[in-house]
């Protein structure tokens, strides 16, 4: 019994990390699919929802039948409560990659970004790649010097998504309100990825000391400032 | 033992009405402050982030209590695990309107909003208050009719939200690039906080039927189409 139990729980654990992984591959496609105005990858991008839906509803399921066969406790108890907390935040990124590439759809063949702030999505993408990486190997190792340090390196997000707004504000700003806006909503994404992956950090921070921090607090509003 | 486990449960179940409560009242403070350009109400919303995280982390150490201590099952443990849930649904409703409050101090004294785009903002208030108290009285009485409804109710945000896209892309708009970026991260604000009342009615179904239908799982996008 105590051998099928922790054979359960690890197999919880197994479970968020594929999700993360998962979580993590949507992402990557996504910014493909907007780089590239790429339709087919963004439509195998969109498809994802049901993967992703499938895999939180699997996951809780499994948490829902530890706690209620095995009542777990300790450290025990907050590795499957933190489970529940995280696969809802890879829930958030994988749709918040699905937003992406659906914006990537809406605007094909044309390319959604000018190319003046091209870079600045290059480089969010490869930090939303970054965090989603650091998430997944938090939660594989449950390394809590690596979760520590994730909202500094989420910093990094923050600050492209500055520039980004700088950019749409400036006077030299030639691409008129609509892809303004399409690029305001598609910053809030990227950004938000990166939220939810400091969140799953937090909450290993919580499975693993009991110190409860929360999961996604991040108050910060990067909206721009005038 | 039983009667403090029950009174427990109770009282679990008023701390997340009670910070559902006030996640609606700081939305609706929020929106005052926007409307108005009320900086002093503004700054007060802004100032409910420490009750807010003050309330999700008793709320959630109330259940981990409960759930370390007297290994509920059934409709328990079912009651325990959707506070778990709801409580991050409430944090981030209150931050969505804290980000609304946050907008109005940045653009402090002009309005945010120009005149032609105000009674979408008006009703999309007013919807966004009326989703908040439904969850309010979905959480206290447990309606699972009530809750069956709500994502249709919140419908009415998405057409709101559309109607908001519709005037920023229009050729008559003349009011520049950083209006429409605000004014579309402020509608998506909104949008969200109506998502996240959905995603609590989802959780009390969850909690009364043992259906789990997820939380927070709209994918919908409510980008603007060309």
């Amino acid at each position: 019994m105590r051998q099928t139990y922790h054979t359960r729980l690890d197999a919880l654990s197994d479970q968020a990390g594929r999700m993360c992984q998962f979580a993590a591959d949507t992402m990557r496609d996504a910014h493909r699919s907007l780089l590239d105005a790429d339709l087919a990858l963004a439509e195998k991008v969109i498809a994802n929802d049901v993967a992703l839906d499938e895999m939180r509803a699997t996951t809780e399921e499994a948490a829902l039948e530890l706690l209620a066969l095995q009542s777990p406790v300790a450290t025990d108890l907050r590795s499957v409560v933190s489970a529940l907390w995280i696969v809802a935040d890879l829930q958030r990124m994988g749709t918040l990659a699905i937003h992406i590439a659906k914006a990537a759809r809406r605007r094909h063949p044309t390319a959604v970004l000018p190319n003046e702030i091209r870079p600045t999505f290059e480089r969010m993408g490869a930090v939303g790649a970054h965090l989603a990486a650091r998430a997944t190997v938090i939660l594989r190792d449950r390394d809590i010097e690596l979760a520590s340090g994730l909202a500094a390196e989420d910093d990094l997000m923050d600050d492209l998504h500055r520039d980004m707004f700088a950019a749409l504000m400036a006077p030299t700003w030639s691409h008129g309100v609509q892809t303004a806006v399409d690029i305001s909503l598609l910053g809030r994404f990227y950004e938000r990825f990166g939220d939810h992956a400091v969140a799953v950090a937090r909450r290993v921070i919580f499975l693993v000391t009991g110190e409860n921090v929360g999961g996604d607090t991040t108050i910060y509003d990067a909206a721009p400032e005038r």
